[in-house]
């Protein structure tokens, strides 16, 4: 008989909390939404280099990173819009047990989407909620990728804002006019946001 | 007009050398491969333990985090263990780019599953794989779960080891006898396998 077939193999456990102390910050979801060139993704990144300077572990979640990995068998129906939202939920919710603050930066336009995301995590302040609110005229004249000319002439279906609805958040934890100021204050704010939940130190 | 509606917003960017930077420590998957109570998930959890200790970020994916969330719409036929493989891999990816050290212990009994999820990683080397090494009676005589005692009855199908094969790695880069080892030895293996190839600092 092996040496160690009767050994009792016992099951050590990191905790979250064990990861917070290390880290000496919280983990949380910051969940950016917005319509196509609200500035979702550039602010997620902007936030996430200010959190960089003062020591905190963080990720970014976008359509860079996902869209073409673990959602690749996805499209942009319905159906594949809420598996794909579900998915980056989920992941979310492993950066988050790992200590992680993570943010994602998806239009997810779908308000029950995004509510199942908040029911995903284990408290409910574990999920914050960002609007990036720019009006639609701007994001349209903005047009980065060329994408609302596109959807104008017929030739992206289900373009959200165009021909597929936008779905506001109702109570946000957070708003930020991403229409009409500069990115070093939006950044700020959600800054400013993350000291007064403490979830991050005051300087 | 609106104010910045013509400002350009640059993209900030925390590269995974920053985070690397930041924890002193690489990033990488470690891959445990193996049977149904072959050790691979106490080893991992044991191993994070140790990293911990050592103030290394890690995280630890397995059934119990993965199973009903991120994949709990997968079944355990061969066309779902890949997908579900396939995604475990492209989460672990998203970890290893955020600087974490990720853990992850699956049976994985397919050598194309674990071969493609070397293919995901940025550099071969961040893919570890390591065999746990334990003789299938040895996995039955244990039997921790009663798994093998129902597969043996019929009562689960496609049971690695008794209906469904195990793949065991060709050239795996680690090899850990979980079979005949206390695991605090088996601990010490993969923690000096780290620290060879410079991916944790020597203490």
């Amino acid at each position: 008989m092996s040496k160690s077939s009767n050994t009792v193999w016992h099951q050590a456990t990191i905790t979250r909390s064990n990861r917070e102390q290390l880290n000496r910050h919280g983990s949380a979801i910051l969940w950016f939404t917005g319509l196509s060139g609200s500035g979702k993704s550039t602010l997620a990144h902007a936030v996430e280099d200010e959190l960089y300077r003062r020591g905190c572990r963080t990720t970014v979640l976008d359509g860079d990173n996902v869209r073409h990995g673990l959602c690749g068998d996805l499209g942009f129906s319905e159906i594949d819009r809420t598996e794909n939202i579900r998915r980056i939920g989920q992941v979310a919710t492993l950066f988050v047990d790992a200590g992680v603050i993570v943010l994602t930066a998806f239009i997810s336009p779908f308000r029950i989407d995004r509510e199942r995301v908040r029911m995903m995590v284990e408290r409910a302040e574990d999920f914050i909620e960002i609007f990036c609110d720019c009006p639609l005229e701007v994001c349209e004249q903005r047009d980065v990728k060329g994408l609302y000319q596109r959807a104008r002439k017929g030739e992206i279906a289900d373009f959200t804002g165009i021909s597929s609805p936008y779905e506001q958040p109702e109570k946000p934890d957070l708003v930020i006019d991403t229409g009409h100021q500069e990115l070093s204050a939006c950044v700020s704010e959600v800054i400013s946001y993350l000291q007064q939940r403490k979830l991050i130190p005051a300087l």
